[in-house]
C-alpha cells in the first residue's frame, strides 16, 4: 500500500504535494518523492526515508511549477532505496508515474521491454509501466494510458505526467483506490480523501477501468474504450482526522475492516487453479523434503500466529513443529542443525528478539524463512527466504490485519510444503486451494454480525476479568483474542486450553465472569461444550464463537457469535475477527486510547 | 470428578458411607447424597452443599440398613443443586446409582428414553444410566448393568442398587477409578483407597470393562461377557494418620513442610556415590540412546513440571523435548514413532486426559514412561515404565510436594539419560549428583525465611491481580507459582516470559500491581532485571526471588525473597517453595478455603 497525490492548479505544486503526502503517511512511509513539470522540463526528487527527508532536499530546489505528482511508499517489490522510490521515469525522462498496487506480470513485461532496448533503474514492478507508456506513446498520453492497461495484470492506481503535455495529469485505477478532488481552478488526485480536504470537498471516486484526464479547470472521466462517462461528484463531510481513518473512529477499526482486502492481496498471485505457487521461494523440492523439524520463532501476536502454524504444518506437511517465544529461544541453547527450518514471523521485521533468534539460528546451521509485512526490513534482508504479508502499513499498536495475513501466509506455506512433499491427496489440495481463494469473501461476511458483537462487547466491558477458552486451533485463537482484549481494554483477559481450566483456573470462575469459548473445530466440539457447561455451572456469562450451521449451541451459551463454515484448519483466519471487534468495542466502551494503548509501542526494537 | 462409596455388611450403612465420603471429599464437594435399602424400600437423601449439610438431614432420618451407596459430587453436567446431586433413581424408584465420570452421549440416550416415557428429574448425564437400567432390567441387576454398557459412551465408575435385590451392590468402571475393599463379613466399594482403610487393607482394583457383584460375604468380578474373572487382592500399606493435618492449619501448609522429606524419599536409593541409578527402569542403554525425541504430556501443575523437564533433558541429555497439555495432545494427531519416548506425569495417576494420552501414545508405537505418586494407579499400571514420586498422599487440592518431587524425578531421569548417553562429563555428573543429594537440606533452609514471606503475602493479598515473570527455567516456575496463587487465593495471577511482557501485557501494569519476578538463572539475569525495571517504571510493586548471594538486586526490587545458591538447572526445586508459601499465606489472609478451593477437585478423572 502506498500513497499517491497529484496537483494541477495555481498554487506551488511542491507545497500541495508535500502536504498531501503528509496526510497519506499512514499508507506507507519508507520512501517519498515528487515529480513536477518545471518550465516544460520534468523534474523528479525522491529519497528513501520519511517525508521530512524529502522536505530537506526540496528546500534546496526552488520549484515553482503548479503541476506535479507525489508518492509515499510502502515497499513491495524492491527494498526501500532512492532508486526504488517513486515517481519512476521512462528512458527519455518524458514520462513520470506514481503507482499504488502490484503489477503481477512485471517480470515478463520487463523482459520484453529490455529486449526492445529499455533500460531500467529500479527493482520495482512500477517502472515497467513508465517504459510501457513510452513504448506505446503516440502523442496522446490519455489514450496511451488507456490502451496499455490491457497488458497489465494485478492492481494499480496510477498518476501519470508527460512533459510534452504539461497541462494535464492522467490517472487510472484497478483494485486500488483513487479519487479526484474537484476544486476551483485547481484539481487534486489522491489515493484517499485526507489529501484533498484542504482544497475541496467535492470528489469523484474512480471505478475500476476508468481513466481520468485532469486539467486545471476540467476533469473528464473515460471508460476502457476511451468513451467519456458521466460521473457524479460526491460531497465529503469528514474532517481530516476522520478521513485518515477512512471514516472510522480509530485506525484499529479501519484495519479490522481492511482485512478482506489484506487477505486478498496476500493470496494474490500465489494460488493457481489447483495448486499453491510460491515463486518467491528458492527452496528446492529436496530441501523442503529434507527438513525434519520446523521451529517457528516470534513474539506477541506473531507468536500466536506461529501456534496456528504448528497445526498447519504438522497436519498437512507431517513435519514436527516447535513454536518458541523469541526472547526464550535465543537464550536456551536450542538444538538446531541444517535439517531444521526456522520460520521467524515479525510484522515490522525489526523485532529485536526475533532478529536475534534469526541470527542465532543461522549461526547454528539452520535455514531461516521470514514472514514479514515490511519489504526491506532487517528480518527480510537477513533471512534466507522471505514470504511477505501484503497487509499494508498497520498503524494501530494492536495488530489485526498483520496477524490475519500471517495466518494466510502460513496456510499458503504449509499447503505448499504438503503439495511438494505429496503428504496430501490432490483432492485435499483442491479443497484447500478453493478455501484459500474464498477467504476474502468469507472475511467480509463476518461484518454482517458487527452490531451483535458490539452489544456483547458492551457487556464484557463492565468486567475486570475475562477468560477465553478453546481446544486445538481454537485455543491458539483464544490466546490471540485474550491478548487483544487485554492490550487495549486493560481487562485482565487470559486464555486457556479448555481442558486445562479444571486444573486450576476454574477457581476464578464466579457469577457473571465473561468466558468466551471458541467451538469451531468439529473433532473437539463435544469436549469443548462439556468445558463450557463446567463454567456455566459456576455462573459464568458464556459467549461462544461457533460455525454458522451450529444448532446445538443454542441451548448452551448465553451469547453466540457465528462465523462462516470453512475448512476447520483455516477457520482461525475467520474466528479471530469477531474477537478483534469484541476487544475493540469493549475498549471503546471503557474509553481507552485504542490506537495507542498504555505502555505499549508498535514495533518492539528493544529486548 | 466425584467420590463414590458403597457398603454392604453388618454396620449401619449411613455411618460407613458418611465416613467414607468424608475421606473422599478431596475428589469433589459441591453436593453429596446416599441411598440405602431400608426394609426393602429404596431411600435416598441428597443435597447441594458440603457433607455436613447431608449429615444434618440424615440425623433426622433413622436409617438402620446395612446396605447403601454414597456420593460426593464435583459438578460437570448441571450446576450443583439438590436435584443434580447423586444418587439418581429411575422412574419407579427401584434403582439408585452413583456415578463418577461423564456420559458423552447422554443427550441422545435421554431423548430415546423420554420417547419411551421416562421422566427425568435432573440436568445430569448420570440420570440416563438409572433409566437405561430400568428400561433393560430383566430381573438380574448384575447382567443388566453388564449389558447396558455397550450403549454408554464416555467414562464412568458406577455403584448400583436395586431394591428388589437388596443383598447386593453392583459396581463397574470404564476410564474412572474404582476399587473394592474386601473385609470380614462386610465389603466396601470406593473411588479411592482412603475410604476403605477403616474397614480393610485388602483391595481389588477393578479394570476397565469389569463389573463387580458385591455381597456381604462375597465379591465376584465379571468381564464384559458376564464371565467370571479371577482377580488378585492388593495389600494397602498406607497409614490413615498420613492423611491427617499433623498440627498444621491446613493440609497444604503441612504438605509444603513435608517437602524436605518428600524430596529425600524420592532421591533415596536412586543416587550412588557418583552416579544415578534407576534400577526400576527396564530401558536398555541402546533404547535410551535411540530416542530422538521426548514428549512430556501432563495437565495443570504436572504440566508445569514438564516445562522444567524440557530444559533438563535438552540441556543434559541433548535430546529435543516437546511439552504438551494432555487434553490437547490426545486430540491433535501427534507425530509419534518408536523412536519417541513419551513421559506422562500425574500425581494421582488417574488424570483422565493424561491416561488417554498414554494410551494414544502406545497405540502409535511410542514407549511411555510415567511419573506418578500413586502405586497401583491406572497410569502406573498401563505405562511401560514407571518412576514413582514418593511424596505420600497429597490431600490439599493445590499441589505442592507432588510438584516438587516430580521435578526431582525429572532431574534424576534427565541425569540418568545424560550419564547413559555420555552427553555430560564425569565432573558435571559429579556436580549434579552432589547437588541432588543436598536438595533436602536446601529445601529445609527455605523455611528460615517463612516469616518474611508471610509479610509479603499479606501485602499481595490486598490486590485482585498479580503477575509472575521470569526467563528460561524461572519462567516455568513463574507459571506454576501463578497457578498456585490463583487457585487458592482467587487473585487473578498470570505468568509471562519476562521478554514477552512488552508485547501486550505491559498494558495491565499500573501503580502497585504486584509483579513477582524470578531471577535465579545467571545466563539471563541482566535481561530479567531490565524487564523488572520496565514494570517498576510503570509503578508495579516488585517482589523478586533471587539467589542468596545476589547483591545487585537490593537497588531494584521493593521486596526480596532469597533461596540457597545451587546449580541453576536444579534451582526450580527451591525457587517454587517460597512462592507456594506466598500463595498459601495470601489465601489465608483472604480467608479462602485453602485446602478445598472453589470449583476445584484434587484428581481430575474427567476430561
Amino acid at each position: 500500500m502506498c500513497g499517491i497525490v497529484g496537483y494541477i492548479g495555481y498554487k506551488k505544486a511542491v507545497d500541495v504535494l508535500q502536504k498531501g503526502l503528509k496526510k497519506l503517511e499512514y499508507r506507507g512511509y519508507d520512501s517519498a518523492g515528487i515529480s513536477v513539470i518545471e518550465e516544460d522540463n520534468l523534474k523528479t526528487v525522491k529519497t528513501k526515508g520519511r517525508l521530512y527527508d524529502l522536505t530537506d532536499i526540496l528546500e534546496k530546489e526552488n520549484f515553482t511549477s503548479s503541476i506535479g505528482i507525489g508518492h509515499t511508499r510502502w515497499a513491495t517489490h524492491g527494498k526501500p532505496s532512492d532508486a526504488n522510490s517513486h515517481p519512476h521515469q521512462d528512458c527519455s525522462n518524458n514520462i513520470s508515474i506514481v503507482h499504488n498496487g502490484i503489477i503481477e506480470n512485471y517480470q515478463s513485461l520487463k523482459a520484453q521491454l529490455q529486449e526492445k532496448g529499455h533500460t531500467f533503474n529500479s527493482e520495482t514492478d512500477t517502472e515497467v509501466i513508465a517504459h510501457l507508456i513510452e513504448e506505446n506513446y503516440d502523442g496522446d498520453i490519455l489514450k496511451t494510458v488507456i490502451n496499455i492497461q490491457e497488458k497489465l495484470e494485478g492492481s494499480y492506481a496510477l498518476g501519470v505526467l508527460h512533459q510534452k503535455e504539461p497541462d494535464k495529469i492522467v490517472c487510472t485505477r484497478k483494485d486500488s483506490p483513487l479519487i479526484v478532488g474537484v476544486g476551483e481552478n485547481e484539481n487534486v488526485i489522491a489515493s484517499d480523501i485526507p489529501a484533498i480536504l484542504d482544497y475541496t470537498r467535492e470528489a469523484i471516486i474512480l471505478d475500476d477501468g476508468e481513466t481520468g484526464l485532469v486539467k486545471q479547470d476540467e476533469v473528464t472521466i473515460y471508460d476502457e474504450n476511451a468513451k467519456e462517462v458521466t460521473k457524479e461528484t460526491m460531497e465529503i463531510n469528514w474532517n481530516t482526522e476522520e478521513a485518515e481513518k477512512g471514516g472510522y473512529d480509530h485506525f484499529m477499526l479501519k484495519e479490522i475492516h481492511e482485512q478482506p482486502k489484506a487477505v486478498k492481496e496476500t493470496v494474490r498471485g500465489r494460488v493457481q487453479k489447483d495448486s499453491v505457487d510460491l515463486e518467491e521461494l528458492s527452496l528446492t523440492k529436496e530441501e523442503i523434503s529434507s527438513f525434519n523439524k520446523i521451529d517457528i520463532v516470534a513474539c506477541g501476536t506473531a507468536y500466536h500466529a506461529g501456534l496456528i502454524g504448528k497445526s498447519l504444518f504438522e497436519s498437512l506437511a507431517r513435519v514436527p513443529v516447535e513454536v518458541s517465544i523469541a526472547s526464550e529461544f535465543r537464550y536456551r541453547d536450542p538444538l538446531l542443525s541444517n535439517n531444521n527450518l526456522v520460520i521467524v514471523i515479525s510484522q515490522s521485521g525489526e523485532t529485536a528478539d526475533t532478529l536475534a533468534a534469526l541470527r542465532e539460528s543461522q549461526k547454528r546451521g539452520a535455514k531461516v524463512l521470514a514472514i514479514t509485512n515490511v519489504v526491506g526490513s532487517s528480518v527480510s534482508r537477513e533471512a534466507d527466504e522471505v514470504i511477505y504479508t501484503w497487509a499494508g502499513p498497520e498503524i494501530a499498536v494492536a495488530s489485526t490485519k498483520a496477524y490475519v495475513t500471517q495466518l494466510v501466509a502460513l496456510s499458503l506455506l504449509a499447503t505448499y510444503f504438503a503439495q511438494t512433499k505429496k503428504t496430501i491427496t490432490s483432492e485435499r489440495l483442491d479443497q484447500l486451494v478453493t478455501t484459500i481463494n474464498s477467504l476474502p469473501e468469507h472475511v467480509e461476511r463476518i461484518f454482517e454480525y458487527e452490531d451483535e458483537i458490539l452489544d456483547i462487547a458492551k457487556k464484557v466491558s463492565k468486567y475486570e476479568n475475562a477468560f477465553f477458552i478453546g481446544r486445538s486451533l481454537d485455543w491458539a485463537v483464544a490466546e490471540e483474542a485474550a491478548l487483544k482484549l487485554k492490550e487495549i481494554s486493560y481487562i485482565h483477559a487470559e486464555a486457556y486450553a479448555a481442558g486445562e481450566l479444571k486444573h486450576g483456573t476454574l477457581a476464578l470462575i464466579v457469577d457473571n465472569v465473561p468466558v468466551i469459548s471458541l467451538a469451531t473445530q468439529p473433532h473437539v466440539y463435544e469436549k469443548t461444550i462439556s468445558n463450557l457447561q463446567e463454567v456455566k455451572a459456576r455462573g459464568a456469562q458464556c459467549i461462544t464463537v461457533v460455525n454458522e450451521d451450529d444448532t446445538e449451541i443454542n441451548n448452551e451459551s448465553d451469547q453466540i457469535i457465528r462465523i462462516p463454515n470453512i475448512d476447520p484448519l483455516l477457520s482461525p483466519i475467520l474466528s479471530v475477527i469477531p474477537l478483534q471487534l469484541l476487544s475493540y468495542y469493549a475498549a471503546v466502551a471503557r474509553g481507552t486510547d485504542v490506537d495507542k494503548p498504555r505502555n505499549l509501542a508498535k514495533s518492539v526494537t528493544v529486548e
